[in-house]
Order: structure tokens, then C-alpha cells, then sequence
């Protein structure tokens, strides 16, 4: 409900800034809301009140950071089209900087909308390639089949596994996505 | 390196206790380092010297809590047993207590060692299942594609995607795992 350009947005646009600046400088664990506030040009309270404490305004910038900002390229067919996504996302989240905004977007997430909007993230990505595959007339899994089959073993084994995540590992998934819908 | 009823292993008993009874009686956010140590009959510097913080802490007695305490069940064969056992696990790990462990565990966990033992836990209670089901003379999958087809899609979907997860979900992945080593 923010009006584009209102204070609300411009109070939200010059915290997120603040942060990543401070991030950059000084560092994730040096980080306090009063050094925010004075950085973005706004009292401490005003932080709390928006965002509750600083776990959760990290996390509200770390899922506007994993946001996908251009729709992803076109090999020709899905499985090409799949396995290059995989690939890309493998490498963004696995960074050190990633698996920093995973955390970060969980932990400060006391409703799980952060974490819900990360995952929504990667469905719209996979979607754009199962319609894109579709104009083309070619055979399409649905959706959620995609997240189980490439999303969530890549996201499992960056926070959980992560020996022998490599851009086979990613390919190899991909390979196991069956062609169709499977009427899940 | 920890002599079993050694002062060590004393201090890290009394610790974890103090932690489990703190977090019922106080719950976990008002949990701080000088009031565990004080149910724990040791000073805080003994605490910020073995574990850190109380992050790194909360994570070490989450994952204490995640360790699985008996062998799943045999129901005769691989798919009734792998059936059986993802039910639990998502039982037990969507539950408000679990995700309240895996999400300390997977945050005071610099090196992510912690996380790692939550997978390991997974993974031999899964190669106990695949284990018996060779000695039955089953044809068995390999254990990294039951991580991939079963605990990873489980896990993905408590942390990001909660929608939908249910026995039925559970069971379904069970079905997708292969009959055979799939030769990854």
C-alpha cells in the first residue's frame, strides 16, 4: 500500500541504501539500527516501528537483493533453458554474498513471507521458461515438479551440503526433470 | 577431543540444560548468555569462550535436538520404509519446535558445520533403511538421490514454501525416487 515516490517509499529506498553501504563498509555483524538510521537520515524509531528490529530489516534487504532483475535468456529449447538457469542460480546463491541474503532472509522472517517471497522469486523465473517452452509447442512439467526436482535440491545442499555443488550437479538435475506434467 | 564425563563434558551438559529449560520457562527470545550461564552454574565467560555467542550456542543445542534417538522403523520393505520414515521427518521437522531448531542451527553456524550434521543425521537414518532393503535383496537408489528426491524437496518446501506439505506430499516423493542407482 505505499504510494510510489511518498515518504514511506522514500524512507524504505534510503534505509535499504543505507544498509548495503554499511554492509560494504563495515560490515553485516557491525551493523546497528542507530548507525542505519544516521546513515539513511532518519531516527531509530522510525526503523523500529517499520521494520521491528534489525534481523528483520536484513532480511527485508536481503530478499529485495536476491530479487531476479532481467528475465532469464533464451537457449532455444527448456532443458537448455532449464540447465542454464540452474547453473546461474547455483552460482548466485552459493557466493558467499548469496548464501549471506539466504540466511539473512530467513532469520529475520517471523511469518516465513521473506522466505516464501525468495521461492516466488525462482517459480517466476521457471515459469517464464515453461512458457516460453510451451509457444514453442514443446512438452512442459508443471511448476512445482521444477522447484522439487532443481530448486530445492540446490537450496538444500548450498545451506545444508554443500560438498560437490558444482554446475554438473546443477545439469545432472535438471536431466531428472520428467518431460511432462506429472498430475501431482 | 571431549573425555566423556570430563569437566568439558560436564559444563557443555549443564549448558544445554540450562538452555532447553530457559527456552520453555522464558522462551527462546529472551534467552541471554548471563541468565543461561547463571542456571548453569558457570560464569558467561565460560560460555563466550566455548561457544562464542548465544547464536552459536542456540545452533550446537539445535542440532543436539535434531539428532534422530532410534533406528526408523522396519515395515518390510524399501518403499514402505522410506514411506514411513518422510513422514516423520516432515512431522517432526515442520513442527513450530523443529523449525525453531533447524532455523538455530542453521544460524549460529559460521562454518556450517552445524548444518551439515542436520543433513548427516538424515543421511544415515536413510542409508539404515537402504542398508536393510540390500540385505533384503532389494534393488536400492543411491542415498545422495534420497536427499535429492525426498529430504531435500521436504526441507526446501518447510524453510521457503510451506503450501500443500502434508503426509500425502511425503508419500508422493517416496514414489519418485528411483528403483536403482541412478549412476550420479
Amino acid at each position: 500500500m505505499v504510494r510510489p515516490g511518498g515518504r514511506s517509499a522514500r524512507v524504505q529506498a534510503s534505509v535499504h541504501t543505507a544498509v548495503r553501504e554499511l554492509q560494504t563498509e563495515v560490515g553485516r555483524d557491525a551493523l546497528t539500527v542507530p548507525l542505519v538510521a544516521q546513515r539513511a537520515g532518519v531516527t531509530p524509531s522510525t526503523i523500529y516501528r517499520r521494520w521491528g528490529d534489525l534481523k528483520e530489516l536484513l532480511s527485508d534487504v536481503a530478499v529485495e537483493r536476491l530479487r531476479p532483475d532481467t528475465a532469464p535468456k533464451d537457449h532455444g529449447d527448456l532443458s537448455s533453458d532449464l540447465a542454464a538457469w540452474a547453473e546461474q542460480f547455483l552460482d548466485e546463491m552459493a557466493s558467499p554474498t548469496g548464501r549471506g541474503y539466504i540466511r539473512d532472509a530467513l532469520l529475520g522472517d517471523p511469518d516465513g513471507s521473506n522466505a516464501g517471497q525468495c521461492s516466488a522469486y525462482a517459480v517466476q523465473q521457471i515459469n517464464v521458461l515453461l512458457t516460453r517452452a510451451a509457444d514453442r509447442g514443446e512438452n512442459t512439467p508443471d511448476v512445482e515438479t521444477v522447484v522439487d526436482r532443481v530448486v530445492a535440491p540446490l537450496m538444500y545442499r548450498i545451506l545444508f551440503r554443500p560438498d560437490g555443488l558444482d554446475a554438473e550437479y546443477a545439469r545432472r538435475l535438471v536431466k531428472g526433470v520428467p518431460a511432462r506434467p506429472t498430475g501431482r
